[in-house]
């Protein structure tokens, strides 16, 4: 039995609260944020400890720690539970600010790659599909990857602005996907665009399009847009010299319906990320404690965390001066 | 070049004058419809000659008559065109009465299995290649038929009145289709219903459901309705030991949208048999013709026109008493 | 907290107890089962007490019981759970012998309609958003609702000796959908098949097909089979005067693969009823721990068991003398 | 009616012979290619005058003039033709040169509005219906522009050689696609890659992806390959503030297979241009004989061509030199 704390009691700390609850080997055992109200709601839902003060946290018998605090607070917290000799599972990004989040892997060295890094994405069953049959050759050489990943609504702009921008805040779930499909990225050029006018005055994007180049020479695409009238659009296409295979978004049910007007519609997508990617964060929580109960490097991890943010950076580079970025 | 009379100038007269103009090997030559507006402007549209009377066509140089003239001169005209040496393509179905019907069969005697019954759906792309892949057992033994078939809008009243029922006029499609992959039929089980008050008063049903029994023991089950909001639909399911072919609905185009309200919406589904079966009628012209050439047999022929019939005859028996009828 | 029973260890007993263990309003406290083995081992899995006598649930202080032994026991363990005050789920069928059926019924009185039937499909989310759609008009008047029901497996010969026919066994519980969708019916015609020897020397149909007609005059068709080589086929369609809603199948994932064979083609779909219908035994437990609390009447209960029985008499006859059975 | 010369028997120019022998205001008059027997054979399939000599096309009584000789020839037959009065439809590009095609449209003024440039794909149902609904307003507005354009399989290495590259060569479609949905283009980025050797060795790419971004500031993307194993994939998706319109490819039936493997599949999909484009081609020249009868101007003109080609050659250098171009 794993025993679990929580930093952050927000709402990513709570899904990964009910996650950890809900698993066969894992027991939650303290919560933390420094805000009591929140600290002590979710404490009692669970029946748990909790305190306001992180070194607390450090100093408990948990083996392992699930950071869902702000940002802001990632590397200290990484480092303070990985130097209590705790595991940590951190949600992503590692930092906002790219030399921040390398100073917290050369900090780490070897532990570095025992750190987890909250991209649930990899774990959502499709996606892992077909990373997998892609994998065992399915569809012969993968030559292109393209990712459409549209939000169901905007965050406000105060959000916003301390977001670090549409790429280290919204894409770089995509960067790190493209990694995972097709490994190092060399080359990335990025068109953003905007459509909401507090968005544009906050200095972000609100639309975004970018092409990347691997190391071995293939190209994917990413679609992003901060929002989408039809819900939480999360859809993939992975071609390859013998096929192809794509991502259909997801449903609630599989109702279909026929009028006079329009035939065979789907009902609405699934428009909230916690449904529509209540698996993953299951799956991920399941990865990851695999990898503490075998004492093991765990992916993705800290070092994965630094490329996307890489990625990210030279995005942001390329959207803002309008120029191709190598990396 | 194989010259061709048309008989009747309605709708379905046009279809198949309109066919006989575009294709290679035909040669429309004549037009023949006792109201002479009509056949004067179908004769014109094509620059060719037209009569009101129908032994004028028999006395032609024509090599083949396509009848499309109300069923109840259908017996008559077969016999009439056979009898003056020409190959016959006659609408369904060949007679109201299933009598009348045998009585043609047996007038023709050999010549049954030259004169070609115009049972379109046989011919449809989708269908085609359906009934081809189940034949070349594709999908294993073919176990379980069911066939949708339902129009857009029901007929007026008066049609219905002199139709011969549901199942004489309109069923008789399908169960020319479920001959065509199960075989002979022995036995019918068929339930009526109305949500058509008109139809209801002329003594006929607007939807019915009817289970078939083939000879080697199999089951097709058709689903039928005078009304379809969503159009024209015209879908099958072949269940086989190895796995299923279907036909989805045709649509005018390859569109699909998303909204707040429903997602990956098909247009509307062509909703005119017509627009339908444009390609069927085409292509069952294209059978005919190489009969003609091969001045051979064809199918489907008068002989299945009556073992439709037959069938159409014990599911309005069944349907009106309530019993399941052997045939 | 409701605390529940669970009378039979084997695969549904598993089933539900994983259901009430997981639910926050309820508490598993007993397992009954005559086999040692099986009541000792659910039992301890979750750290409950079991006993070898069905007495022992009656005189215990739970507050339901959910009843998943062999169906031959249903009658006498509903009976005596009622009369010892205790609440009852029970899995479907009442009994396969009508008249005991309607005997419990009969016995219950009043209760009857307070003792829940496992009808678990009317709880499967498609499903049940299609009820729910079609109950609030937004397809006008339901006029034709279609079942596809088929089984990847068909069960051993064994089995199939003592499952009182597939129209008792299998069908029944599209008869409950039907009557769920139509309400109650008046009229049934039936035809059975065979494709697997040994059920046919068992006395029994591997294939079905049922037409039903309901006091309002609207039909309802099933097609159901023991075996489908792509999977646990369940599909529906309710077709209305404005529309038509239909129910796709359920797939592991939305993964979509496009080779030189074949295009967008879905993966298998899920091929057992417990990943099937993991979803609708979850809410048909919650239905029956709501009746609890409100010490109320639940749907479905007795009285909707014997009426599926009823129809499940009526079609084995029709299939058997071949001919439309009015109720 | 309108007569007809056609420049050029190879593929092009027998789809466009068919075409205008079939449209019913239009009459093939006179064939002409250099290479005797190819002039030959399309004249006679028609029953039509041929000449060797493309003077003999200018000095002819013929009102319009379709170009789908090689494309080193365009310019000088284009001015040709429009110097001896004819109408013309000229295939694309205008040029592979970009200065001799802005020479052209220089020395046609006026007259470029009324030389049509036959970028088909506008005139495809599902593009022009995803075009008109999207100028209807029906997805509020248009935000982001998708384009899959895969070529089931590459051209010789000899026929790359001499096409002017990738962009100029088939990404030439999308560009005018992008401009008819965005309007003029001011940025472009592109990244080509390769999977086939000789058309590398021969300095060309094979695949392509590009951004481009429109005066008042969207921006589109266009996926490109030289092969595609199912098929000719031509799939678009136009993303609104209300919603998304996308297309789906065409396949010959409508048929689809469930196995153990796999379900719902979709047959293969057309996999050559004059199939899939057929109805494209048809419509294509019906508006331009719309524009001849009414002494108008046309689109897409030669303006287009222009502008098609400068993107194309923006892309060109983007992704040679591996940097964002403004036009």
């Amino acid at each position: 039995m794993i025993r679990f704390a929580v930093i952050g009691a927000g709402r990513i700390g709570q899904v990964h609260a009910r996650a950890v609850a809900g698993h066969p080997d894992a027991e939650l055992a303290l919560i933390c944020d420094p805000f009591e109200e929140n600290a002590k709601k979710l404490a009692e839902a669970y029946g748990v400890a909790y305190t306001l003060d992180v070194n607390d946290v450090y100093a408990s018998d948990v083996d392992a720690v699930i950071i869902g605090s702000p940002t802001q607070m990632h590397v200290e917290q990484i480092l303070g539970s990985v130097k209590a000799g705790k595991r940590v599972l951190c949600e992503k990004p590692v930092a906002l600010d790219l030399d921040e989040a390398r100073r917290c892997q050369e900090e780490l060295g070897a532990e570095a790659e025992r750190v987890m890094m909250g991209f649930n994405r990899r774990f959502d069953p499709t996606f892992a599909d077909i990373h997998r049959r892609v994998a065992d050759g399915e569809i012969g050489d993968l030559q292109q990857f393209t990712l459409f990943s549209r939000d169901p609504a905007a965050p406000p702009a105060q959000y916003v602005a301390g977001s670090g921008g549409v790429f280290r805040d919204m894409t770089i779930h995509d960067f790190d996907m493209v990694r995972h499909f097709l490994g190092d990225i060399v080359e990335v050029s990025a068109f953003g665009t905007n459509t909401i006018d507090a968005i544009k005055e906050a200095g972000d994007f609100d639309q975004a399009v970018v092409m990347l180049r691997s190391a071995d020479g293939r190209v994917a695409t990413v679609v992003n847009s901060r929002t989408c009238v039809y819900g939480y659009d999360q859809r993939m296409e992975a071609f390859g010299s013998e096929g192809a295979l794509s991502a259909d978004n997801l449903t609630a049910t599989q109702v279909r319906k026929s009028t006079a007007k329009a035939t065979e519609a789907r009902p609405e997508i699934l428009d909230f990320f916690l449904d529509r990617y209540v698996d993953a964060y299951r799956i991920e929580l399941s990865a990851f404690i695999d990898a503490v109960k075998a004492d093991g490097p765990v992916v993705p991890n800290v070092i994965d965390g630094v490329k996307a943010l890489e990625i990210a950076e030279a995005a942001t580079v390329s959207a803002q001066e309008r120029r191709t970025v190598t990396l």
